[in-house]
């Protein structure tokens, strides 16, 4: 069905709510898990809702608050307290922005999260305040190193952003061959997975995505790329998140800010940082090939077609789990 | 021609000093460079001696001192002052490390510099404090983004290092498909390069390593790892690095240390990381194929190994160009 942005904003904070939120936190929720529909990521907007539902029926809703558990100047460290990851990140995304512009530089980690969402929403945040960031979140052990067949860290997404003249510069890339969200979206239309994608539990490779969340996916970038997701994992666990965190649960998130002006002049910086953005744009392409992107335009233009659009397509499969979610006792 | 290890660090310095370092400065270098020879990177150890002198002979020596241009209590900003990046990220290094030390964690950043070597050996340094690291280092434009076929950006390294029980755990790696000391190396000995490395000046794919220099090296990764190479060329840039590098000057440094006690315990935090490499190693490997290593886990046992051989292998054409060096008038 098709349903208008600000229509779409109220049934999320409406739905948010049903699943426990204050109004604050359904509010920040509901913010996040749009921006993910705007963009196209259909995975990661209302059908996630149904994904959050599921997992606080199967686990529980906690009733701790979230709590401040080492503080300096500079940094802070959350106990995430089994909250919801967009509600946790926010919090902690706002606490390094407020130390940054006052530090220079602030890191803010939290643990015992889960779903904290696209980092780059984060990014985004930041760079209104022309802070620079470095954002990583593990997860659950989903993804095998290089080389093996066995989970050994999350699809662990990591992003890094720049303030610019214009539009924020960010790079924001999940390190696993094939996102969680995904395989689970395969399994539930009984869909087979492209080859080279997962492992199964026995460690032989598999296109079955039933066997892929016994086993394992596959890393992004070989050596690599596994090396960065153990890196992203490894953060996770300097936020307080364990080494293998649990299904769904004691997930971290670590964020580092920086004001340019301790390093160099903001405004000049600012600028450059849109020039070096346009120059890439204008290289010369391979042949036959598409203009250079920088990262994030396409989903940068993808959510601003849809605003300008002013309506979000919902499947008919994911509405009914929302109104499920609704009609509930 | 076979060179014991002790007599090998000797010669570096007395090469190092003829190309115009104190005696200070030479340590360092040697230091660093001997640690590039011992691991087998044998084009980033005596060989690359003969590209310093043939890049002071070209673009003069600095007779600048290095100064800093800007300081908060958990920052610093470097002017490189053209001199040579062993010492100026080695000074960085042990700036950041201090700093961090003292505040819970630094950002040291430093300009107009060239050849920073492997930033691993700054991981190691900042680890043996207990320090976590994020470090990148931009360079000339010799890779081209993903999709493009002119350089904007350059082999750009970037390392996260861990403290650890044990030996730290490190990773550090070029972005680009190839290394420039590759390409310049295949040059001398008139090589090909492997299909897929390189676009010539014409913007079409080449094998010649001669086109490669006048062209673009591919970068690592497609647009996943193009996009983390403009993050590192971003990086540099906050470091003070121009957008675009003159060739083999202006390049950035930037290193970001963290005392882990500020978010979680440190002792604890150290072993937690032991237990995870030893998790990653003992993962099933794929069918048939090795055990699964950690990053820098090669590279560390090659050292340990050429020191327990106790001499190096000097080819005779570099042996024949530090001659030169040190025979100059």
């Amino acid at each position: 069905m098709r349903l208008p942005v600000a229509d779409a904003y109220t049934l999320a904070e409406k739905v948010m709510t049903k699943l426990g939120c204050t109004p604050d936190e359904a509010r920040i929720a509901a913010g996040h898990l749009m921006d993910s529909e705007l963009r196209g990521l259909d995975y990661a907007g209302f059908a996630r809702m149904i994904s959050i539902s599921e997992r606080l029926e199967k686990q529980g809703r906690s009733t701790r608050p979230i709590t401040v558990l080492r503080e300096t100047p500079v940094s802070a460290r959350l106990d995430g307290a089994d909250k919801l990851g967009y509600i946790v990140a926010q919090r902690a995304t706002e606490i390094a922005i407020e130390k940054a512009k006052a530090g220079g530089i602030a890191i803010v980690g939290a643990s015992d999260t889960w779903y904290t969402g696209m980092l780059s929403y984060y990014a985004e945040m930041a760079a209104e305040h022309d802070l620079v960031t470095m954002i990583a979140s593990n997860a659950s052990p989903w993804v095998a190193p290089h080389g093996g067949t066995e989970g050994r860290f999350g699809t662990n997404p990591i992003c890094f952003g720049f303030p610019s003249k214009g539009e924020p510069v960010i790079w924001d890339i999940g390190t696993s061959a094939i996102i969680h969200a995904q395989v689970v979206l395969a399994r539930r239309l009984g869909q087979q997975l492209s080859p080279g994608m997962a492992f199964g539990p026995d460690g032989k490779p598999t296109n079955d995505p039933d066997a892929a969340l016994q086993g394992a996916f596959a890393p992004w970038g070989g050596h690599r790329g596994s090396g960065l997701a153990m890196v992203v994992q490894m953060l996770g666990m300097l936020a307080g998140s364990p080494m293998i965190p649990g299904e769904l649960r004691e997930f971290g998130y670590l964020i580092v800010a920086i004001r340019p002006d301790i390093l160099t002049d903001t405004d000049a910086f600012k600028a450059e940082i849109s020039s070096y953005a346009e120059a890439v744009r204008s290289t010369r392409p391979v042949e036959g090939g598409e203009p250079v992107r920088m990262p994030f335009d396409r989903s940068r233009a993808d959510r601003a077609a849809a605003i300008e659009r002013g309506y979000i397509e919902m499947p008919d499969t994911v509405h009914a789990g929302i109104q499920a979610i609704l009609n509930a006792a």
